[in-house]
C-alpha cells in the first residue's frame, strides 16, 4: 500500500497492488481526487487500464465512444459476455473510491477467478466507462449515455467546459477521434450482462450491518441550470433602491431549493454556482446556479423543480433542463438470484446515477453490488470504504461472476 | 474614433486619438475590459503611456512600486510638481472610462497648454498609477499604497491571484522586480499637488445639471473575506438532515448583508463568491463570499460589518478584513479653489476609492474632477459618459493646472 493514500490496506494482494498504482493519480491538496475526463490524468488512468488489460493478455478494446474493455475471451465469435466495471474520474475534489473500486475489483475478481483455475464458458470483460461523473462538461454518464444512444454525437461535441473548450476539442486533444461517437450496436452486442460494484453513497450497509448489497433502482434525478441576470455597477456607489443585484435572487432561490426539497420528501441540492464578473466592487451582471434534484418518484422531483422555477421567475431567471434520468429498476431476476449468491444480501435503492443505470435503460441485462461506507460520505476527500469490506466486496464480484460465466 | 469603441465622439482631436488607441486593448466579449496588474494587457498599456511620454519629449520614470511618471520639467531640480493622473487597470468587465479618463485626459490637457503656449513655472507630470482596481491581487490602489506605505512589500509580495500566483511572481514575470516596492521618499518628494480626473460613479451630477464636479471626500470604505465552512457530500445520496452544506449558510448571509446595509443607511455588496470543490453533484465543501461595505462615516459601516459577523457565525463561519480604508477628506482650500475655477462646480463625496485619496491621506494636497456619468452605472460595460461631458472636462483639468502650475 501508499502509505499516504487512502484506501483499504492488508488483505488482497493484487487488489491492493491495483489501489496503490491508482492512488497518486490527479490526487491534489485536499486529499481529494480531480480526474476530468479527456485531460492528462485520463490519459494515465487509460494507460493504467491498457497496462492491467496486456498485463493479464486481455484484449484491450476503446470503443468509438472512448470506453475501454478489456476482453477475455472473444464475444464477436463466443457470443455475448459477461461485463464488470465502473469508471476512473470523479467530481473535482472528489474521493478515491467512487469509481476506482469498481474497476479495481473487477481486475482483481478476474484473477481470483484465474487463480482458482475457472475456465469461464462465456467470454468474461473489464470495463472502464468514460466521463461518468460529467465533471468537465456537465453531463454525467457521457461515455455509456453516447454508446447507448441516450445522448447524440452532435450534442456531446457541442458541450463545453469552464474555458470554452468543446467535448470534441477535449478529444480530439487526447487523441480520440470526436467524429465517431454515438451508438454502437457491435460493442453493445458484446455485453450479455453488466455489473457493477460501487462503494455506496449512504448508509444503508452500515444501518443493516452488512459488508456488501445489491442494487435494486436508481431513483429518478436531473440537473438544471438557473441562469439569474442582474446589472453590473459599482458596489461603492450605487444606491441600494437603485439596484439589480442577482446575489439577492441567488440567496432567495438557495433557500427555496432547500424548502422544497422538504416539502416535497425529496432531495435538492445548489452545489455550482458562477458570478460574473465576481468582483469584490463590483454588483454582478449574472449569478448562474445549478439545481440537483432527485426523489423516490418523478412526482416529487418535478414538484420541487417547479417551485425553483417560479422561485428563479420572481426574480426574471430562467430554468433550462441539462439532463434528467428516469427512474430505472434493475433486472429484478438478476438481483435476486446475485443476492442469493451472496448470503441474502440486501437489496437497496440509490439516489446516485451509474453507468449501470443506463445500460440497464437501454435493455441490457444489468446489476450493481454496493460496499459498505462506514460515513455514508461521498463526492468528497472523507469518502471511505474499510479494507476487509473492499476486500469482501472483490470476492462477492468473483462470486457472482463465476456463476454468470457458466 | 474608433467606430467600435465605446467613448467620446467629435471635439477635441487629441483627446480622440489617445481615447481610440487604447480602446481594443483588453476589451472583452461583454463589451467591457479585463485589464489586469501584470498582465500582458498590463503591458501594452505600459507601453502606451511610454510611447505618449516620448512622443511629448517627457522624461520617463516608473518608480520602484511600478507606477509611471511622464515629467515635463525636473522635479528633483525645481521642486515639487503638478501632477495629473489616474490608474489603465479595470474591474472584470468594467467600462472603457473608469481609470483611463484621467491619464487621457492629463494627456490632452497638457497638450492643450503647450498649444496655449503656456510656459509652467513649475514641473508638471502624467501619472500612470499601478493596480488600483485590485482586481487581480485583492488590495485596491495596491500602486499607491505601496508608494506611500500603507501597504507593506512583504504583505503585497504575499498576495495571490485566483490561479495561486503572487504578486512577486506576477512583477517578475512582467519585467519589474519587486524586492524594490515599498515606500518611495524620492517619488513623493516630487508631488507638490495631485489632481485625478474620473468619471462619476453616481449621479450626483446627472441630479446637478452639471458636467464637472470637484471632489470634497472620499466616504470610509473597506473588503471582508466571509468563509462558510460545510462538509462535502452526495448531492443524490445524503439525507437533507444530515447536510452541513454551506450554500444555505452563503444565502443567510448575503440577506443579512442587504438588511443591515439598509438598516444602517450604508452601502453592502456581495459580489464575488467562490464555491468548493463547485460541483453540480456535490454538496459543498465550503464557500467564500466577500464584503464590500461603504457608508457616510464608519459607525454606520462597522454596523454592518458585525451584523454580517453575526451572520456568519450563525453559520460557523468567519470574516476576516481583507482592506479598510477610512473617511478620506480632500484638501478643502484646494478643492474651493478649483470649484472657483470651474464657474463654481459642486463639490460632492463620494462611495468610491482612489489613488488621489490614498494620496491625500499621506498628506499630500489632492484633489479631484468628476465628469458626468448619465446613468451613474460604473463598474460595467455600460459605464459611459457623453463625449462633450469627456471634453468639457479636459478642458477643465487643463483650466486648473494652468493655475497650479503658476
Amino acid at each position: 500500500m501508499n502509505s499516504e493514500g487512502p484506501g483499504p490496506r492488508g488483505g488482497s494482494t493484487t487488489f491492493d497492488r491495483l489501489w496503490d498504482a491508482l492512488a497518486p493519480v490527479g490526487r491534489v491538496g485536499s486529499g481529494g481526487y480531480r480526474r476530468f475526463a479527456w485531460t492528462r490524468e485520463d490519459s494515465v488512468l487509460r494507460e493504467w487500464f491498457a497496462g492491467e488489460a496486456g498485463a493479464r493478455g486481455l484484449d484491450l478494446v476503446t470503443d468509438r465512444c472512448g470506453n475501454q474493455w478489456a476482453w477475455w475471451g472473444n464475444p464477436d465469435a463466443d457470443g455475448p459476455g459477461v461485463v464488470l466495471g465502473s469508471h476512473l474520474d470523479s467530481v473535482p475534489d472528489g474521493g478515491a473510491f467512487d469509481g476506482p473500486l469498481g474497476v479495481v475489483s473487477a481486475f482483481a475478481a478476474l484473477d481470483d477467478l484465474r487463480a482458482r483455475g475457472v475456465r469461464p464458458a462465456r467470454p468474461l470483460a473489464v470495463a472502464h466507462f468514460a466521463d461518468e461523473e460529467g465533471a468537465r462538461f456537465g453531463i454525467a454518464c457521457a461515455g455509456s449515455r453516447l454508446l447507448t444512444g441516450a445522448l447524440t454525437p452532435d450534442a456531446a461535441r457541442a458541450l463545453t467546459d469552464a474555458d470554452g473548450v468543446t467535448m470534441a476539442e477535449a478529444m480530439a486533444r487526447a487523441g480520440h477521434d470526436p467524429a465517431g461517437i454515438g451508438r454502437d450496436e457491435e460493442t453493445l452486442r458484446r455485453i450479455g450482462t453488466y455489473v457493477e460494484l460501487h462503494v455506496e453513497q449512504g448508509r444503508g450497509l452500515v444501518d443493516l450491518g452488512r459488508a456488501v448489497a445489491v442494487g435494486s433502482a436508481i431513483r429518478p434525478h436531473g440537473r438544471w441550470r438557473i441562469t439569474l441576470p442582474g446589472r453590473a455597477d459599482h458596489a461603492g456607489t450605487t444606491r441600494l433602491a437603485d439596484r439589480e443585484d442577482p446575489m439577492l435572487a441567488l440567496a432567495a432561490v438557495v433557500q427555496r431549493i432547500r424548502a422544497a426539497a422538504e416539502r416535497n420528501g425529496a432531495v435538492a441540492t445548489c452545489g455550482k454556482v458562477t458570478v460574473e464578473p465576481n468582483a469584490v466592487n463590483a454588483i454582478p451582471s449574472r449569478v448562474t446556479a445549478w439545481l440537483d434534484a432527485r426523489g423516490a418518484d418523478e412526482a416529487r422531483v418535478m414538484a420541487v423543480v417547479s417551485e425553483v422555477i417560479a422561485a428563479a421567475g420572481e426574480h426574471g431567471g430562467t430554468v433550462a433542463k441539462e439532463s434528467w434520468t428516469a427512474a430505472t429498476t434493475f433486472d429484478g431476476g438478476l438481483a435476486a438470484r446475485l443476492a442469493g449468491l451472496l448470503d441474502d444480501a440486501p437489496i437497496l435503492p440509490t439516489g446516485a446515477g451509474h453507468d449501470a443505470g443506463i445500460l440497464a435503460s437501454a435493455g441490457i441485462p444489468a446489476a450493481m453490488l454496493y460496499v459498505r461506507n462506514p460515513t455514508g460520505i461521498s463526492h468528497s476527500p472523507a469518502e471511505h470504504a474499510d479494507p476487509e469490506d473492499c476486500h469482501q466486496g472483490a470476492v462477492a464480484l468473483a462470486t457472482v461472476t463465476q456463476e454468470l460465466i457458466r
